[in-house]
């Protein structure tokens, strides 16, 4: 296990009916003036906007409304956020929404007090030293963002998705509350919960030796988005399952699953310029890298495939031929994807084998690599992008 | 699921060699007079307080020490690091040590601002509005202290031990290096796990239904304490074995596991009777009791059971007939606390079945009820004691 420090001050409400506290919250932290930040407008035609300014307004606290968020948020909406945060002198900054709504308000945050560009930070051209305090109420399971250090970008010069992190923004308070997500439709329910997977699974396929228990987490963590999805999919209303996946999706991000442990995130990185560049869902992109990502990089480390397979998808041990077990886990999680209705090849997100140049292109590999378990380069990279163009096949 | 809110904001340095970085760590909270609290002599004669008042004064802090903190820690001890703070006018709390010179260090922090006697607090007379900050250097891998608002003293006058919490006693930094445990004997390391385990299973029998995630995490941190123990015991200072355990031990009882559902509790209530009476070691007594009190309980919910068997301790599922599953679970437990030395009945800790009658008057159970799985009365307590005084048997 390797040294590591851990802080994570979130505070989270959790349950019924949490977001109807959420002025008494906010005026607890000594702030007065808020910047209401959402997506569609489905937040405000669903009254939830309502509800949380009426909160707001009862423990005298001022908001301003900043909504049209979409899915892989972009860097003008940034702009102009900080613009009104700025004139209207906002003091803290409420994502009312999931992952794309929360990074927004983060980045925002970030530029309010900043004198020049947001995206120097994400260029590592500059370090932020203060940033506005943020808050969530969270609508889907699905980023993690609600407590996590981390927000993702598109600039639309260039239609690229940059991270960036830093504990200046980690929200000091998220209400996560599971009702909220009762309206989800089934494929961003499942998106959201692909997104889960990926974040647990990003940190399972580490080098590190001798870390059993946080292994033992993540597998806990798929665990219950296997059993929970295929169920809260079934019937949408349920409230546990809902509430075991909005959990899951916190904990799969806050670290507690990586802490101690090399992590590799090659995967988002080939992900985010697929999102990038057909504007396609999170989940779904990750869906669609994800099988051929193992499958390229499985011999690297057959028994930790085997691993996951027994312990996550149920496999037999073959213990003559790990391999074969390995297989056949990606096989029932490609399975599974499909199952609960995500992509699992190019052609699902409308992606065309002929951009794979350019998708390279994007991802300024240059001579360097991505990813950690296994250091990929350029032309790795193209390999995984060409075995997400095949539909997903039965050969062990 | 249960509604609940969650706030953890414990800073957690873990790894070699961390303890030497402790007075940077103190001094950028500002605080510049630090009690050094500790235990046994042997914490001096290892050299560790000396790296830890070395760390401290490079970085400009004066160092108080006050040491001898037993196991279930005593309210007299208290008192005495209570005048010191105020004599020395400290500012900050170091725990150096386990679960009871940090649970010390916590009665002394809420006492130096209160101007009555601290124990008020312990009886719910009076409310702590303010506490000295609690720092600790963890040397053993058991009471989850390091990251809790829980400590628990033992008061002289008539030797019962009460457990308090609050949030202004949680830790602001603990620090935790797996390496300080190498030295532990086996059977502190085998009672310190047992610990462990006990603060997971409080919180695994639950009455909650759809807590499906919190399930598995409970289920991760047994099973890791499973499989790693029996090898930290063979090999003392294997690294990864102690560093899981130790983080096995904070992530027991920083209630990760318990959000969202009920807890039980009346386990440690019965074995801290025996612990205050006999001076027996916390882990020990939790070794005695809880098998008994599975035993008593098991009836109100088999299912739970039959899965803590099947998902920990690897039984086979009989699907005709759960109890018989539930049953070899249980045993199966008491196999594993007899094989890694623990005590399982009365005698292991020197008890004695007539004191009975007396342990529950210990218990000040009145009219009332212990415990939340099960709400347990007087006549059910004397049950278990009971049950606690054979030893371990083999029928299923």
């Amino acid at each position: 296990m390797d040294n590591f420090t851990y802080f994570n001050p979130t505070r989270l409400f959790f349950g019924k009916g949490e977001e109807n506290h959420v002025g008494d919250r906010v005026r607890r932290l000594g702030c007065k003036k808020v910047l209401v930040h959402y997506g569609s407008a489905s937040a405000v035609k669903s009254g939830l906007i309502y509800r949380v300014t009426s909160s707001l307004e009862r423990a005298g606290i001022t908001a301003v409304s900043l909504g049209g968020v979409r899915p892989n948020p972009r860097s003008g909406l940034v702009h102009e956020g900080i613009e009104l945060c700025r004139k209207e002198e906002v003091d803290f900054i409420l994502a009312v929404g999931g992952g794309s709504v929360i990074d927004s308000a983060k980045a925002i945050a970030l530029g309010v007090p900043y004198k020049g560009d947001f995206w120097d930070f994400f260029e590592g051209k500059a370090f932020p030293s203060s940033a506005l305090p943020v808050g969530t109420i969270l609508t889907i399971a699905a980023s993690g963002s609600e407590s996590s250090p981390v927000t993702v970008i598109t600039r639309e010069d260039g239609m690229f998705k940059r991270p960036y992190s830093s504990d200046r923004i980690r929200p000091v308070l998220s209400i996560l509350n599971p009702e909220l997500t009762f309206s989800l439709p089934p494929l961003p329910t499942a998106g959201g919960a692909t997104d889960i997977m990926s974040h647990v699974l990003e940190r399972y396929f580490t080098n590190t030796k001798g870390v059993e228990l946080t292994d033992r987490l993540c597998e806990s963590i798929l665990l219950t988005v296997k059993n929970e999805l295929p169920l809260a999919l079934k019937d949408p209303e349920d409230y546990d399952r809902r509430a075991n996946l909005m959990l899951a999706g916190t904990m799969a991000h806050n670290d507690i699953c990586g802490i101690g442990r090399e992590q590799d995130w090659a995967t988002h990185a080939l992900a985010h310029e697929l999102s990038a560049r057909y504007d396609a869902p999170h989940g779904a992109t990750l869906a669609v890298v994800f099988p051929a990502w193992m499958e390229y990089v499985m011999d690297h480390d057959v028994n930790r495939f085997a691993q996951i397979a027994v312990r996550v998808w149920g496999c037999d041990m073959d213990y003559q031929h790990p391999d074969i077990t390995a297989r056949y886990g990606i096989r029932a999680f490609r399975a599974f994807l499909k199952m609960v209705g995500m992509p699992t090849s190019f052609a699902g997100i409308r992606a065309r084998e002929d951009d794979i140049p350019e998708l390279l292109d994007q991802l300024q590999i240059g001579n360097s690599t991505i990813g950690s378990f296994v250091k990929l380069d350029r032309n790795d990279c193209e390999k995984i992008y060409k075995l997400a163009c095949r539909e997903p096949y039965n050969d062990l």
